[in-house]
């Protein structure tokens, strides 16, 4: 029995073979954990050429999604149930995806995703069937697939079982609200970089302190914004005041 | 002769296949004007077993990205030329990735990508080899293949013939700043759900001023921080205005 399942609907089923095909997906297939169904729209199209788009009232370019075929297929997909799963529309249009949704959509034990072209969807498609419309970020693409597929990879990595260690979901970053800090592997020195001593001192305590502060420089530098919501010590304040005490003498 | 060639270092390079043989970028490829090279950085091991990785120094779980394979595959990539790419290291660390950096990537002729377990990269790549780290957004990924992807599909878009028709990149989410208008096709009426008779009325002035409000409308609700930077006319701000003060009166 899955943990979850995700039903794709899309018109370029095949654009998913190499990401199920890979890496930790793969593994949670196999493991029987997760459940993927990919289900081209067009097979519910009703008129002859299987049109799944068609001209925008009042005119312009581009093309737009019809609502039947997808309404149709999501008819199909839960018919004889009463489950509501969530029906998540891919669109640059749509709420910021982040790790606190991944959380939350792992929660369900089915998600519907349904990945148009970017040009546009019939309204009613928004307004009558989907549940929600979710944005990977500020950017054009091509279409929902590839958004889809980020999706799927940030829940499946939170299905209890996914991962083989499951301590890494939890150091991984923004999961201490805070950037990682860097990290150093063999050898110690490579064409003439070195590994900062203290990794290479053995003391435990002076390693853990390193890296507690470079966190903290690399998000003071980099993504301040997230320092507003991280949970600090006493200590970590005082370092942060350093950091930009440091900085204005250096101006 | 490519606009540009797109060279990604990656152990899973099976995971780009779906997305090399679909939509946009298959004709991007096909058409001649855009170059993809796929290198699994694993052929640049150079110890019997092939490993790429191994434990940090200092403690901790997980492993981290060995520097050898991955700065002999870029030496090797930039042998013989001057030239002097952007490497694009992905990794949730980086600067977000917006719809600027895509245009701004796009005037490249040449891009590489690296692709890792975002579990963590020996910290002298980033340093002495990576030109830029780049982050689609704060959520956590498995490797750095689907952050790649998006990358190279929404630079694809911006690189000139890839769109049949020109006029798609322009009129897409981002370009006006603001979140689209809301689009319907035939039927005019399914299930109950009409059309907006201002669509039908073929009154194309009436027409724009709809789609004009309903954009910034949308905007308002969904994204008001776009607001702050969309170019806006008087007519657009008296329009906002009203929306807030509705709001208002509504509470």
């Amino acid at each position: 029995m899955p943990q979850i399942r995700f039903d794709v609907l899309t018109l370029f089923p095949e654009m998913f073979s190499g990401f199920l095909h890979s890496s930790i997906i793969k593994k949670a297939h196999e493991k029987g954990l997760v459940e993927t169904h990919l289900i081209n729209f067009r097979d519910y199209a009703t008129d002859k050429h299987r049109m799944v788009d068609d001209m925008p009232y009042g005119g312009g370019g581009g093309m737009v999604l019809k609502p039947e075929p997808i309404f149709s297929a999501v008819d199909e997909l839960l018919s004889g149930t009463d489950e509501r799963p969530p029906i998540l529309l891919m669109s640059p249009q749509g709420v910021p995806f982040t790790q606190k949704k991944a959380e939350e959509l792992a929660q369900h034990s089915h998600l519907i995703f349904l990945c148009g072209h970017y040009e546009g969807y019939d309204e009613r498609i928004r307004q009558h069937l989907v549940t929600e419309e979710i944005s990977i970020g500020d950017y054009v693409l091509t279409g929902g697939e590839l958004p889809a597929m980020v999706i799927m990879d940030s829940v499946s990595r939170l299905v209890p079982g996914v991962l083989g260690n499951e301590s890494s979901a939890v150091t991984d970053s923004f999961s201490t609200g805070l950037l990682e800090y860097p990290q150093y592997t063999r050898p110690a020195e490579y064409r003439g970089f070195k590994v900062p001593d203290v990794l290479l001192s053995g003391h435990h305590a002076r390693i853990e302190q390193w890296r507690r502060q470079e966190s903290l420089r690399r998000t003071w530098e980099r993504r301040p914004d997230l320092l507003e919501s991280a949970p600090l010590t006493d200590e970590d304040r005082r370092f942060l005041q350093e950091l930009a005490k440091d900085a204005r003498q250096g101006e």
